[in-house]
């Protein structure tokens, strides 16, 4: 049995082709064929080696397959794999449901080789069924972009709340249809002024090159990878308004104290979801006809996607397909 | 009517005799007899002028007295002023009782006359009962310092939660007791070595003059003026902790953003609590025997006082009496 993949061997390095043999099947595990898989900034760090020694690296944790080895009521079945390939089960976060904080949640392509490849095995409780209305291409950046902006928004919006969405990439294109599906009042933050029609097409209700008018928010969603004017943007929420981090910015952020205790607001930040997530964000994007604006690609191409998803050139998300 | 009081008249003067015409009472309103006034940092800075022109300043909001005028039922009764001395009372905060976050919420040395007085009138929902079970003088503490510590322990910690507390002075020695009384496991970080025995009397499990272990806390309270090492302390918080920032540190906070998305965890901050916080902190502190450990000194010696404030010499807490 060998599995074939891409992988790089050391920092900034071109991905080659690659064999392994995966571990062997555990009760429960399945065995996916992969159709499908997104390219997260992740990746990008990863095979950057912004997150120390991950090499040999096999990129790509937003995987959509049909299973083809596993409990027998699962073959054949669509899924979609995500950043987390398994947890231990029985610690408190997990028996609550919140196995993406279980301290042994193993990632799918960080000491395990991921989704740039033709087949993969995972903990079968982190394959998650793909509701039929959603096509495979447009499902797979859900699986890690779509459950990170849906956690925030289903912890700290509801009908009604007004959602500023910093960044429309891969992360803040789903937000924006997300937050919009969930009856919130959708606020675009973006640098590049000509991506306000799609902002809008999006779902946003407002579009701003600048900072929030003062109070005039609920929560921020910052899926940019650097830190806005925190105290401009802070100033935007309203009392007990929460600042949610998203993207993997570098430095630390420089929180002004006083809007803190002053109207209790809250920085926060937020890494994928939950099983339970990842299954409510997609039924919610089956229903509201969700999908990630991709740009498809072979997946023996995937040194030129991921080089544009490096350059910020995705538009909205890089998705390989076998 | 004339209401006696101390005032000073610019940053950093002293504070003299000073006489006013209160305004007259509304319906509902409470016109208060005080009996004792703590000080609490804040009277400092506004003392300083750190927080602008609030000159002619009356110091004092941490008020106890008896009620002389007002509504026929609360004459005689004993009653505590904090912080706010009033709110618009119909907007969403006030209606969920959540009336800090009034964006009309009106201060009691604020724009008004404070504490430092012989009599002082307030909107009646702001002049809270006290129980009988704890004295004048150590109630006063409890109106701001108390209510202020209680919030964010209400609302991020419960029976056996690690709570941490930053700062044994006048907020931190009542977190303490009242984090205690709670049921949680608490942890106290000091400078000072030579607070160890008072922090273990107030109730801390631990204590130590560093930063904390890993993941060992779920909720810190930073009651210090100063920020602490946000790296050490954010990872000493487990997954989903709250830091909750309640000294006004003057620079902003420095937040090490995979603190926040790895372990989903919170930076948070809160300033003072509604009337119905200040019900129940009261009621918690009547039942556990929670006192504010004070320095008695008379209202004209309120220079002294405030100075020793000042100069972080109170043990743990100056509260002036008439």
């Amino acid at each position: 049995m060998t599995f074939n993949a891409y992988a790089t061997k050391r920092a900034r390095a071109a991905l080659e082709k690659f064999s392994y043999e995966p571990e062997s099947l555990r009760p429960g595990d399945v065995e996916v064929t992969i159709t499908h898989c997104g390219i997260c900034h992740s990746d990008v760090h990863l095979a950057d080696g912004d997150w120390g020694d991950v090499f040999p690296l096999v990129p790509g944790h937003e995987i959509v397959g049909s299973v083809v080895d596993g409990p027998a009521e699962r073959i054949g079945q669509r899924v979609g794999v995500g950043w987390q390939r398994s947890s231990c089960g029985t610690c408190a976060f997990c028996v609550a449901g919140d196995e993406e904080l279980c301290a042994d949640n193993q990632a799918t392509c960080m000491g395990h080789f991921g989704g740039f490849a033709d087949r993969i095995r995972v903990d079968g409780r982190f394959a998650i069924p793909v509701p039929a209305a959603i096509p495979s291409d447009a499902a797979a950046p859900l699986l890690c972009g779509g459950v990170t902006v849906y956690t925030p928004l289903s912890r700290y919006a509801g009908p009604g709340s007004r959602v500023g969405v910093i960044g429309i990439g891969g992360l803040g294109h789903l937000a924006l249809q997300l937050a919009r599906a969930m009856g919130c009042e959708v606020t675009a933050f973006s640098r590049s002024a000509d991506k306000e029609a799609d902002a809008r097409a999006f779902g946003a209700h407002h579009f701003f090159t600048g900072a929030p008018a003062r109070g005039s928010l609920d929560l921020i969603l910052n899926t940019a990878h650097a830190a806005p004017d925190m105290d401009a943007f802070l100033a935007g929420l309203g009392r007990r308004g929460v600042f949610s981090q998203l993207g993997a910015a570098p430095g630390p952020l420089a929180v002004p104290v006083m809007h803190l205790i002053g109207g209790s607001r809250t920085v926060t930040g937020s890494a994928i979801g939950s099983p339970g997530a990842i299954r409510a964000m997609l039924d919610l994007a089956a229903t509201h006809s969700i999908r990630a604006r991709i740009e498809g690609m072979p997946m023996h191409a995937c040194n030129e996607a991921l080089d544009r998803t490096r350059c910020n050139l995705a538009r909205y998300r890089m998705v390989l397909a076998n």
